[in-house]
């Protein structure tokens, strides 16, 4: 019986890559005051419930040889750390402190066709903060800063943290006078822009739109990559247009009063960033490796003001999902992974003479890695070296323990 | 929407305690040379086939708006992490190299009933090691030594491994001369012996046997307790039995030959220790804290010589499963949790003036935890002192920044 498809069992090298990461990334998560909430697995299938393609998604649970009908279940199993949390805050709406901030690792699953890149079960490890009634726009910097030093203290210094806000979209529109009942298109439309040739994307824009609108959504697009957030305003009085008054606008460059210059240099405005979810409403990022950016965003996310709204009370929300297994692919190609700073001894064990045992005991106590085994002595000294130990410790004929260097 | 019953989410103050633990074990089963190995939650129900109570509470998985009859489907969830090691180990058994040392800490999932200790989700840490055809008694030793040095590391000095051997058990029923068909309900009722009564067990045990069977097992529970592996044999022959020809003593006493001083004094026969599994072969053990006997055994495993047969190869094994979150209850009741080995901070910003972001850069540059918020001067104080922060900073009128310690 086989691993079913579309699960996932990294193997222990690459595994170690990956609790590197998730060790990194939570640590600097809890160094900004996150705390560690694990919610649930299971949960409500009521509690669940969205709009849209995902919906199809979720799995439900249902004992395996129960004697009624199993079709039926009220439970199911998350597919984002996302629903568990605003679950979360509603219940415990009156013991919490505001604004909450937690951090959350664990398995998502997703009833998808299994296919390269789709999984039916992955990890997320997302962070989020949730005020009550109103989220100070201070919070839109922060988490830029978050992404910005989890990727330093990987090592990670060529990347690109692309922001927008769905406001600022929806104030271009206007000032573009397209009817709003466009928006939900264009903004479809606008996540596509790097994946369809230009010219179906030109062709898809002027039948929402016009021929004129389109040719100014493009020179936007075109021309604000790569620009920072200070050289936006003279861009669009090239066409006309007057952003200054713009919420979005403004809420956007908020982030410039508490930024620092090293910080600035990697973070980028970029129309087409406007995020899959129904649910954000404001600021939105998505971030890249310059060196490798068919990897796709490692670290994505954004403003929420309306997942949360219980007894009359708003709860809005920011927070980010960052892709721990895009980060370990790309860590395992571009560092050397010499990583454990133990070393490792494999210690060969003669079941017949025991004087190696206080050299085992001394070795962990130094706080070395040992690995003991009782096989013959070429099969021993085989297994140092394929699973990459530093000392190879055994007996020899006149029962003298040797440490043979291996590496 | 609520949690639906039987699931868990811990208090983050609770779930730092948690984390801890679960930090320590895993560190220390790195140390013996154990790898981390994350097997999927998802598996094929056929795979996970089992005789016994346990089938009923497997679930299983179906999309829960799927258009077809989805009351069959071919995937359920883990119930344990033994069983999903144990196809790894199959799937992959000629790329390994043995004995194959693995730890795997992750949720598993029981259909059960929820009630008090009952869960439908709960996690398990466990760490085995595999051998090909044969795996040393060595390994029987290192297993006792694994959870001593983990309760010590946790500051738990106080303990009792409580050890038997099934093999030994048999080679008792051999001697008193009891069917061979009655050891599974014999094991059984040894599992009982301090949950029942002990006039109950008696009367049970001589339904089952002969009063002066009954009698002899009651002097062997009754007198090995508490007692040293090497007090063993003189205690057996009070009874007229010989154990020193009996396999299972042998192999119960060899890890005598490894064993320090310190180890020992926390090391106990029980011949009521059997461990409920089907397939456990060998050595057995469970782990009590003194001072909370009722919260159960803490640590427990043992040897599984068939678990793993595949292509006419045999795959023994030895492992254990550590109970966290009875550890981390008792943890939390007995020390104190100062904790957080770095200072708190909290921050609480002024939008209007912004000079207290070096503040902020610099406390996180030096390691420090700092939780940023925006809100009125009397809130944030109320908030730092409930949260536990050491620290709490702000601009005063005269716009200088003040540091106030809290605790």
């Amino acid at each position: 019986m086989n691993l079913p498809k579309g699960c996932i069992e990294y193997n222990p090298q690459f595994q170690d890559i990956i609790d590197q990461v998730v060790f990194n990334i939570t640590n600097l998560y809890k160094s900004y005051g996150f705390k560690h909430l694990d919610t649930s697995i299971i949960q409500y299938l009521e509690g669940l419930n969205l709009t849209g393609e995902i919906n199809k998604e979720i799995y439900s649970l249902a004992r395996a040889k129960d004697d009624k009908d199993s079709s039926k279940t009220e439970y199911a199993l998350r597919f984002d750390l996302t629903k568990p949390l605003a679950r979360y805050v509603e219940e415990n709406q009156f013991d919490l402190n505001f604004p909450f901030k937690r951090w959350d690792y664990g398995q998502v699953f997703r009833g998808e066709k299994p296919q390269k890149g789709r999984y039916r079960q992955f990890y997320q490890c997302d962070f989020d903060i949730i005020g009550k009634e109103n989220l100070s726009l201070y919070y839109d910097y922060e988490v830029c800063s978050i992404v910005y030093n989890i990727l330093y203290k990987l090592g990670i210094e060529d990347f690109t943290i692309k922001i927008n806000n769905r406001k600022f979209i929806n104030d271009i529109l206007i000032l573009l006078k397209v009817p709003q009942n466009l928006n939900k298109d264009i903004f479809i439309l606008l996540d596509k822009f790097y994946k369809l040739e230009l010219s179906k994307f030109k062709k898809e824009l002027e039948i929402l739109t016009s021929k004129e609108i389109s040719d100014k959504i493009i020179f936007i697009l075109n021309n604000t990559q790569n620009k920072a957030l200070s050289e936006l305003k003279p861009l669009f009085q090239e066409i006309n247009l007057d952003i200054s008054e713009s919420e979005g606008f403004l809420e956007l460059i908020s982030i410039l009063k508490f930024i620092s210059r090293e910080e600035l240099s990697k973070i980028q405005f970029d129309l087409s960033i406007v995020r899959g979810l129904d649910y954000y409403t404001g600021f939105v990022f998505e971030t890249y490796l310059n060196q490798d950016t068919k990897l796709g965003s490692i670290f994505s996310g954004g403003r929420y003001e309306n997942l949360i709204n219980s007894q009359g009370i708003k709860y809005p929300g920011i927070g980010g999902s960052v892709g721990i297994s895009r980060l370990a692919t790309y860590l395992e190609k571009t560092q050397s992974q010499e990583s454990s700073i133990r070393e490792g001894y494999l210690v060969n064990l003669n079941l017949q003479n025991n004087i190696i045992l206080d050299k085992i005991k001394n070795l962990r106590d130094s706080g070395k890695i040992v690995s003991v085994v009782d096989l013959p002595f070429k099969k021993a000294l085989k297994i140092a070296i394929k699973e990459n130990f530093d000392k190879f410790v055994y007996l020899n004929d006149q029962n003298i323990i040797i440490e043979k260097q291996i590496t």
